[in-house]
C-alpha cells in the first residue's frame, strides 16, 4: 500500500515503474518520471502525476512511439538537433543537454532543436537543467490548437509555453514558464474536473462569445494573454518552433491527432542557451552579481519573483516528502497494476 | 519653405541635415535620419520626426557622443559586438548587420550585441534590416525606469521593447515590435501634449495608485502588459540586454541621466538572428512556405497581422509623400535653422 507523504525518490521510482510496465522503453521512462515528479514535488499539480494517465492514454492510442530511442545530430555550428522519432520529448532533451551546453560555451549561444517529439511537460525542468550549468536559457514550443488569435474567433495557436531562466549563484535560479494563453489548458481542465466556473476573460465558446464555463471553453477557444501582444508572441513561437525547425504548427499537430486533444501532441521544440560569461566578456562586469541587484530591486518593492512558490514547495517536499491525496495514491496504484488497461 | 506632403527622400535629407548642422557626425547622422523618417513614413508618429528635438536635446545636454564612431569587435563564435562608444545606436546597428548576417548563415544563429549606445528608436527598422536577408530576428533592449513590476509600486523596468520578424518571400515581413509596458511611453507623451486622459489600466501615480492622468503617470509608473507574464518578459529583457551583455539595466540608465527622462537613455541592445534555412535543413520542408499557411489561418478568421497599418502608410507615403502638419513643418524649419539653440 502506498502512503502519503512519499519521498521524491520513491515517487520517481513508482512513476518510472508505471511507465516501464506499460511498455515504455527505459530510455524514455526515467526522464518522463523525473519531469512528472518534479512537477508534483513543486506543487505544480497541472504538470504532476495528473499527467501520467494522459501519457499512458497517448501510448495506448498509438500516438507516441514508446520504444523510440532519440538520436543526436550535431550538424556543427550553433544548432544541436535531437530527433525524438515520435517518442516523448524528455529523453530527447536530456540527450541534447551536454552538446548544447558545450556549444553555448564555445560560441556564446547555441540552439537545441527537438524534432518529432510527443510533448506533455512543463518547460521549467529543462530551463533549470541549463541554468544549473551557468547558462541563461529560453525555451518554447507549439502545442495543439486551443487558443484563438487576438481578434479571432476559433482555435489556432496552442497554449505555446514560453520559458526563461537565469542562473543565480547562491540559490534557485530566476525562472519563468508560462502559457501564452491567459491560462494553461491544464488549469482549465482542473476547473472542469472540479466543476467550477472560470474567471472571465479566459476563453470564448464555439461561437466566439466570452464564456466562464470550462466545458464551453474546452470546445471553444482560450484567449491569448495580454491581447495582441501575447497573440504576437504565440505567433512567434509557432514560427520559430514550428516551420523554422521543420516541425508542426499547432493546427498541424491537432490534425495529426485527428482533431482530439485527449492525447499529448507531437511537434518540435526550440531551446536557446546563452553563456553570460561570454556575452559580458571584456566589459569588466560580473553579469551574475549585477543581475542580483535587479532581483533585489524587484523584491524591494514587494513584487515577487516567479517560481518562488514552486521552490518553497520543493524545499518542503525534499524535507518531508510529497503530499498525495487518497485519490491520487489510489490512481497511482491503479495505473501501476493495470497499466494501459487502466486508461481509455 | 517646406511643404507637405514631402517625399521620403527629401525628408530624410532634411533630417540628416538637421543632425549634421547640430554637430552630429556624418557616420551617425544618416542612420538616425533613416530611422526617424522610417517612423514618420510608416505613420508611427511616436518614433517619427517628433523624436528629432529630443535627440538634439540629448546632444546639447552632453548625454550622447555626437562624434563617436562605432567599432565592430568580432570575437568569433556566435557573438558580434559593436561598441557605440556613447553615440546613437543606429550607426552601430548598421555597422553590425553584415557580420551578423554572415555569422547567422554560417552557424544557424548569431547575436549582435550593441554596447554603450544612446537609444531612442523603434526596433522594427532593425528587424526589417534582417528579414530582408531571409533571417528571422529578435531584438530587445532596456530603457530607463518608468515601469513598475507586476505587484510593485514604483518605476524599475524600462518600457523594454521586444521585437520579432519573419521574412515573407512575396511581401512585407511579419514583424511585431511592442513595449512590454501596457503602452509605449511615447504614446503617453502624446496624450500629455494633447491634454487628454489615458485609458484605465495603463499606469499608477507616484503613490502607486491607478491613474488616467498622463502627467501623474509620467511622474508615477507605467504598468507591464499582461500582468505578471509581461512583467517577467520585461525582467528577461533587463537580464539579457543588460547584465548579460555587460551593459546597464533600466534603473542604472536612469541614474546615469541624473534621474531625468528628458533625454534618450544610454544602455545596450541585443539582437538575435536565425537562419530558418539552416534550422529546417534535412527536414524536407520549406519553412517560409509553411509559415504562409499560418498567416493565412490568422487572416482567415479576420484577425490581423501586426504592422499592416504601418505597411499601408508606407505604401501611401512612398507613392504620394509623407503628410506633415503646418506645425511639424515649422518645427523642422526651426530645428534646421537654429540647431541646438532650438532645444532646451
Amino acid at each position: 500500500m502506498l502512503s502519503s507523504p512519499m519521498s521524491v525518490d520513491a515517487l520517481a521510482s513508482l512513476v518510472e515503474a508505471i511507465f516501464l510496465r506499460a511498455g515504455v522503453d527505459a530510455v524514455q521512462a526515467a526522464p518522463i518520471a523525473r519531469v512528472v515528479v518534479a512537477g508534483e514535488r513543486d506543487a505544480c499539480k497541472s504538470h504532476g502525476i495528473y499527467r501520467v494517465a494522459g501519457c499512458l492514454a497517448t501510448v495506448k492510442a498509438g500516438k507516441v512511439a514508446p520504444a523510440a530511442v532519440p538520436e543526436l545530430k550535431d550538424e556543427g555550428g550553433g544548432i544541436i538537433r535531437v530527433e525524438a522519432k515520435g517518442g516523448f520529448s524528455n529523453a530527447a532533451f536530456e540527450m541534447g543537454v551536454p552538446a548544447l551546453v558545450e556549444r553555448a560555451r564555445e560560441l556564446g549561444l547555441a540552439a537545441l532543436v527537438i524534432n518529432d517529439c510527443v510533448h506533455f511537460a512543463a518547460l521549467w525542468p529543462e530551463i533549470e537543467a541549463l541554468t544549473a550549468h551557468g547558462l541563461a536559457a529560453l525555451a518554447m514550443c507549439p502545442s495543439y490548437s486551443t487558443v484563438a488569435p487576438a481578434g479571432g474567433s476559433e482555435p489556432l495557436f496552442g497554449t505555446n509555453p514560453f520559458a526563461f531562466g537565469w542562473p543565480r549563484p547562491d540559490g534557485d535560479p530566476y525562472v519563468f514558464d508560462f502559457a501564452t494563453s491567459v491560462i494553461a489548458r491544464g488549469d482549465i481542465e482542473i476547473y472542469r474536473r472540479e466543476g467550477r466556473p472560470m474567471p472571465e476573460g479566459w476563453a470564448i465558446d464555439a461561437e466566439g462569445a466570452p464564456t466562464t464555463d470550462p466545458h464551453a471553453a474546452l470546445s471553444g477557444a482560450l484567449l491569448p494573454f495580454g491581447g495582441h501582444k501575447g497573440s504576437a508572441i504565440a505567433t512567434m513561437i509557432e514560427l520559430l518552433a514550428g516551420p523554422m525547425i521543420g516541425d508542426l504548427t499547432s493546427p498541424e499537430a491537432l490534425d495529426l491527432l485527428g482533431g482530439t486533444t485527449r492525447f499529448a501532441p507531437k511537434h518540435g521544440e526550440l531551446i536557446l542557451a546563452f553563456d553570460p560569461a561570454r556575452f559580458a566578456a571584456g566589459r569588466g562586469t560580473d553579469p551574475f552579481a549585477r543581475a542580483e541587484g535587479l532581483f533585489e530591486a524587484i523584491l524591494g518593492q514587494s513584487a515577487r519573483l516567479p517560481s518562488q512558490r514552486r521552490y518553497a514547495a520543493r524545499a518542503e517536499a525534499l524535507a518531508n516528502g510529497v503530499p498525495l491525496s487518497e485519490a491520487e495514491l489510489a490512481e497511482l496504484e491503479r495505473l501501476y497494476e493495470h497499466g494501459l488497461a487502466a486508461v481509455e
